[in-house]
């Protein structure tokens, strides 16, 4: 036991108060549970502590592996929570935190949560979760019928069909896409006369069966790095994620595909499934769907689309176009913690033929039997909690009409930002967004007028200096607290594919507004300013200058 | 858009209030948390419906797939969510609902989950998490030194090492029984030479390099179904889970293991894992650990302990060491939402070798890069919420000694109950709590005299007929929503391990007493009574007043 804690006795009466009485109102955890109901963005301004503390520091307050004999107050417990844990935390729904996937999320998530919470059901089999069963059914066919509009009928026919899935839930967008390519696996290598298919025979047995010489999944060099995860789990291997090459627009090269999939059929390497990228983390960018579903159609292979990211865009009226062609994928990955505003830990994965996740279905025999409607049996987690009730909360108080202006709001200001930094003469827009992703990163003019003149080996030179100098802006404005912007590596044409560090921008927050990027890029120069004595600013200067004098 | 509801205004306007303007302190939604706060037993009492409603019709209202064009208002939403959703949802915090393997939750889990929400992070990485990382760690190593017991220098020494990995955070144990295999396969047929390993080269290459017929993991006829799941899922082949016989105590067999070891090693199939089982989600019985830790190492195979359910027994000063051997595991999965009463939703998998994880490690650059310490880059999911909070807290707020006092007052009372079912008449004992889960089922004295002096076959009949009938009992006692006992099928050698359907009774909720427990009995004899015309009974009644008479 920690020598500063005070001990609450312990004895089977002290531990069934914990379960029967409530938090007093006085409670420092009832006063928390308070202020975040009267002003989360406040609470989240006092509390969290803006200047970044080293990690190195903080994990300190976390050494300790002896767990406590005796018992802590909640009330200390609350204290050292927020001392140490929501002071050191990240303020992710701040509308300067622009740098990776989340935003501040609608006021009625927090009391939904705590029903949801106080509930504790398990959707693992309707008898933990009753009507969580058909809610959840429910908000796969919503979303299912987002992406493939199919009539009226369809779903009244297989929306609660015991026997049919929509879809699955999933605890986020990676395990969406294990089990859009599992499904897709056990389908391309399914029973077969005397064989019983790859789910009970597994991958070396089938490779045998069918006579390949391996698997493959393809998919463009920008696609997320879940699929390679996806790839080892499954027994693929992570060299069989083919990564296609990508246009000017970090886009799946067509004739790229095609000469990859003539490839591995020459080497008897069957590509059973397509992926195709609805909005690339890195980027945002958007695969040519339609034409990718012309190809998956012509080799009969499953055609997956990641829309973890950009799905939502099907929301919109003035750009669900751009998704064209998603409605003919096999499979769809939609990540609810993004952009349908629902807290951490809830993705899915919708089907177009409602009889695809058959091929993974299992049961037991005291929950998921044959026949039940418990959602367990189809998919890749057991237990999991009720978070369909947030999707569905979502999708009625945001409405489609909603939905649809949050998403025009962020690919709106993503145009402008870009715009704006187009017009700037010390930065560089590395990449233009396609939806509400950008990448840029600072180059004064003078460097950018000698990085068109010089040659390959120079131009790489500066470069390398450049994502060095981009690095340390990116950490230091961290360390600052008051904006993030995230860093990535791409690989633009203009520098010949030599891979360079720039900002990434993902403008989701309904809260972000022109003035706040105004402040995250004036706060760049300023730290560019302060930063006149590294070392790699003087080696630019120097490298650039050298190149400025006449040769 | 629902006809009967009233629709929001669409505009930018109102929708940034959902994201600012906190729901009035008097709205339908406030007055809930309100009511959850103060008194949540009274909440769940008033709000769910006790007796069962046909899931049929349930489904009619969530059988509408279009999402509303226009905003519906919170509180609308909110009364539907009391009045459908609530209403119909299970009271799985019941002290009688004794079915499955929920519980109440502590009162603080409530608003603690609310801060958690509020501030949603992202524990893939440290830039969406910072304190929450080295936090998951540090209870990573609060439950590995639980189980494994290093001394103090080995958590100072590679508890925050970014280059390791005690274990991992999952959404649950079946996510975590994944991982422990995942990382077990990738171990066993890694990098040799030129080949790269099972990670990049995939099942068939490895099985190829190896010269193996085929992989196995081996483990109990009692294993959990999620290690059928795990073993398609990761391209083994779910024919590929050998399954191993047990004794009469539901544990397995080390000969028979011994054997199967044989016959695979002769088949040129190698069995990579073996899996002990730490409470059987049937009957909770233990594997002998210890003895199996023994066969593992002398055949050098992954030890893996499913303790998803009997894990924290080894917080019981009593009962711990009824676990002997895991200690020598080389993984272990525990289910915090079970026996450490956190909410739904996480599971964690540790790893004695703390280099063992390395085998599933990946990379990108924007996140999870080499050398960071970001979590993300050694568990399946991606994106994940901070429930690591919430299981420190428990595990403070318990403490060591509380923990044992709950994990104690389960077993205890499950020998209680099985020593009074013992005494009925009406009742049959049919597999003992080694912890906190029994089988029994109704059987009248009088068939139970017969059915130790029939013949197999009218054993069978009997037994099947005495299936229907538990089966009916345990629905219609479900449907009147008093409390709840779940069934399964169980093979007891005493009926030649014929399959016969049992009531399964799971003890792990502090507010369950014996009396309760009477009353489940009490209601299932008031059914059998109100039964007088069903079928089977009759049918029960005729066959064995036969066999009774004179043959």
């Amino acid at each position: 036991m920690n020598k500063n804690s005070k001990a609450a006795e312990v004895s089977m009466e002290n531990l069934l108060r914990i379960f029967t009485v409530p938090e007093a109102p006085g409670s420092t955890l009832s006063r928390l549970e308070h202020d975040i109901s009267a002003n989360l963005a406040g609470f989240l301004q006092d509390h969290i502590v803006a200047e970044e503390t080293d990690l190195v520091k903080i994990e300190r307050d976390f050494s300790d592996t002896l767990i406590p004999e005796a018992p802590v107050y909640v009330s200390e417990q609350a204290q050292f929570l927020l001392d140490k844990v929501v002071a050191q935390s990240v303020h992710t729904s701040s509308p300067s935190f622009v740098g990776h996937m989340t935003s501040a999320l609608p006021y009625f998530m927090i009391p939904l949560s705590k029903i949801m919470i106080a509930l504790n059901q398990n959707l693992v089999k309707t008898e933990t979760s009753k009507a969580f069963t058909p809610l959840e059914r429910q908000v796969l066919g919503m979303l299912h019928r987002l992406v493939y509009d199919q009539p009226t009928e369809f779903y009244e026919r297989w929306l609660h069909d015991s026997h049919r899935h929509l879809g699955a839930f999933c605890s986020g967008g990676t395990v969406a896409n294990i089990t859009a390519l599992w499904a897709a696996r056990n389908r391309a290598f399914g029973p077969d006369g005397a064989f019983p298919g790859i789910t009970r025979a597994g991958v070396f047995a089938a490779m045998r069966h069918y006579g390949c010489e391996g698997m493959a999944v393809l998919v463009s060099e920008r696609g997320h790095y879940s699929l390679s995860k996806a790839a080892d789990v499954l027994g693929i291997g992570r060299d069989q994620i083919v990564a296609v090459e990508t246009d000017g627009h970090n886009r799946i090269r067509p004739d790229a595909l095609q000469a990859k999939i003539r490839q591995l059929q020459q080497q008897h390497i069957r590509p059973f499934a397509l992926v195709g990228v609805a909005g690339t983390t890195e980027t945002g960018n958007i695969d040519p769907l339609d034409k990718l579903a012309d190809i998956a159609e012509e080799h009969g292979i499953h055609f997956h689309v990641d829309g973890a990211w950009g799905g939502p865009t099907l929301f919109s009226d003035r750009y669900r176009a751009r998704l064209k062609g998603i409605e003919r994928a096999d499979s769809v990955t939609i990540d609810a913690h993004k952009q349908l505003y629902v807290p951490m830990g809830v993705g899915l994965v919708l089907f177009r033929d409602s009889s695809v996740l058959k091929s993974i279905e299992h049961h037991a025999q005291y929950i998921i039997r044959q026949g039940s409607k418990d959602l367990g049996s189809a998919t890749l987690e057991g237990s999991r909690p009720g978070m369909a009730m947030l999707v569905h909360s979502a999708l009625k108080i945001i409405g489609r009409r909603g939905y649809s202006m949050l998403i025009d709001n962020g690919i709106d200001m993503a145009a402008r930002f870009a715009g704006r930094i187009e017009t700037l003469e010390d930065f560089e827009l590395v990449s233009a967004p396609e939806l509400n992703i950008l990448t840029y990163r600072w180059v004064p003019a003078s460097v950018q007028a000698v990085l068109r003149e010089v040659d390959d080996d120079l131009q790489r030179q500066i470069n390398d200096l450049l994502s060095r100098i981009t690095r340390t802006i990116q950490k230091t404005q961290r360390e600052h607290g008051k904006a993030f912007v995230s860093r990535t590596r791409l690989t633009p044409d203009r520098y010949n594919r030599h891979a360079i560090t720039v900002f990434r921008v993902v403008l989701a927050n309904p809260l972000t507004t022109d003035a706040v990027l105004q402040q995250v890029i004036d706060e760049q120069r300023e730290i560019v300013v302060s930063l006149a004595d590294n070392a790699d600013i003087i080696e630019l200067n120097r490298l650039t200058g050298v190149a400025l004098a006449p040769g």
